[in-house]
């Protein structure tokens, strides 16, 4: 069977995206064939910063040697200066993402990994953008579900990017049924699990202690998770937060559900960052985002570490693989 | 100069404690002489499940052999039946913790290490109990700080057990003033730390990112900081509690300020369970707690781990040595 083919999108140009995608073009792969979205300058400007070969082939070609990079050309309006985001640049980095999206949902592409986008800059070149999970799901017409993953644990998010007094009343058993679904047939689908275990984190500290703090797990979480228990899945919880990741507990899991951002993501981070991932689950192809920032500061410097990315490839390309064998 | 005496209160009979506290009499100290406050009857019935010599003594003599250790007596009101809370010994047991308490106010003991108490357990017995924290801040008429704490790790809470809803109103600039003072005196004083950094983290996603996640950063944190900040403390924040905590990140604290129990814990207690320990700040003597429950389950079968309670003596019989040497 031939190699799943991804779309590679590097995201903000004056970021670490560039260089990263070139040092990741250092090496044949065997799990999938790349194909980057990108303004070919760029690339060329970052691999002369990393003295690294780079060569640019047209997007049907096949890489076979270190620096082969198959392109598919998204030119940008101005030249990039390494560190400084220019919101003249905006239309070629979301073009590049509106373009792989298309491509992987006509089947030309059989998933896309994303480097990181800077917010400011893109909003300031007049397109309203809150996030590349968020572009997606709208450019698909999906409700998605944010899900960051190492070697280590899965964690699903029920809310993402809600200020914290916003979220208590944002959880509901229609977002929780919705997200659980996603997540389960995201696990059994792209991660190849028959029978998934998902842990469900309680909204309170210790999951609300019998109702001493807090009520929603008995008004919303209790119930929920046994209806879907009674319609098969494998659902355990509402669990306090403070003891559901210990080794020993998150053994019995395949993913974690969290309420909300800072009750997932402190601990994630803390057990992989460097390899950990940002999945988008629920659109109609495998996205896989590095967990990232555009990290400026680093940026055309060639110190920027590439785990996170090659964590992303080799994570969509799996999921990918999973896919076409259905 | 004579080893601090601590006074090891084992909490819960039928929980876990007192087999715990068997455990530490088997081998002498050489960092502080301990006392139990306890039920003589529990600790044999402990020690006999356990098949570990135990010789009790009088609260003055010193231990010197395996099993050696000095009591205080505060007899149970009824046997105590290993896994079943009997809330007719709830006196006893909140008997022995302000005993405790008021011997160290006098100074008759450098500092207090407790055991896991059954909540549900002593309100059924009467007394109105939300936790030994608040029980020994009332005591002694303090406003405390909960830090919990292991090798990698120092996070304090600017609140701790509250339903996630009322967490945002609950942070304030006088609250996080009062907490920082508290944290940052404790560090220096129980700690050693001539000039502690404290990274506070924002209350929201992102630490707010510039107001498009929630206000409350520039609000009332942002100023705070500040303040404190040309006051002479050493704070760093409000920062994004997802990277926060990374080693490289956290190298560079000696405590983080975390604004609510499920933002701080997780992390904290998967970088090392085992060895955690509770400390309540601001006490006028150090007073520090196992990080784990009763464990009704495992309690009178031999299998609960002792290292949460060797720690809290450990890291209580350092605090008291810096306090007795100033």
């Amino acid at each position: 069977m031939a190699l799943p083919r991804l779309a590679l999108v590097p995201g903000e140009p004056a970021g670490v995206g560039p260089e990263l995608c070139v040092r990741l073009a250092q090496r044949p792969r065997s799990d999938c064939a790349l194909v980057a979205f990108a303004d070919p300058a760029t690339l060329r400007a970052a691999a002369d910063a990393l003295g690294l070969p780079l060569n640019l082939l047209h997007e049907d070609e096949p890489a076979r040697g270190a620096g082969d990079l198959p392109l598919r050309m998204f030119p940008n309006d101005n030249a990039v200066a390494f560190g400084h985001p220019d919101p003249r640049n905006a239309g070629a980095v979301i073009g590049a993402l509106l373009d792989a999206a298309d491509g992987c949902i006509r089947g030309d592409f059989a998933g896309m990994v994303t480097g990181p986008v800077h917010k400011a800059a893109i909003n300031e070149g007049g397109i309203p953008y809150t996030g590349t999970t968020e572009l997606l799901a709208g450019h698909a017409g999906r409700e998605v579900v944010m899900m960051l993953a190492n070697e280590v644990m899965r964690v699903a998010l029920a809310t993402t990017h809600l200020p914290l007094r916003r979220v208590a009343d944002a959880i509901d058993a229609d977002l929780l049924r919705r997200v659980l679904r996603t997540t389960e047939a995201a696990l059994r689908e792209d991660f190849g699990i028959a029978e998934p275990v998902i842990a469900v984190l309680g909204l309170n500290p210790h999951a609300g202690e019998a109702g001493h703090l807090g009520h929603e797990e008995i008004d919303t979480i209790v119930p929920l998770l046994a209806e879907l228990h009674s319609g098969g899945m494998r659902v355990v919880g509402p669990l306090p937060a403070d003891t559901a990741f210990l080794p020993q507990k998150l053994a019995g899991f395949d993913a974690v559900l969290a309420m909300y951002h800072d009750q997932g993501l402190p601990v994630l981070k803390y057990s992989g960052f460097e390899r950990a991932v940002n999945l988008t689950l629920g659109l109609p192809y495998p996205r896989v985002a590095v967990d990232h920032g555009t990290a400026l500061d680093l940026a055309g410097r060639g110190v920027a570490d590439p785990s996170s990315l090659e964590a992303a490839v080799a994570t969509c390309a799996r999921m990918a693989a999973r896919r076409q064998a259905r």
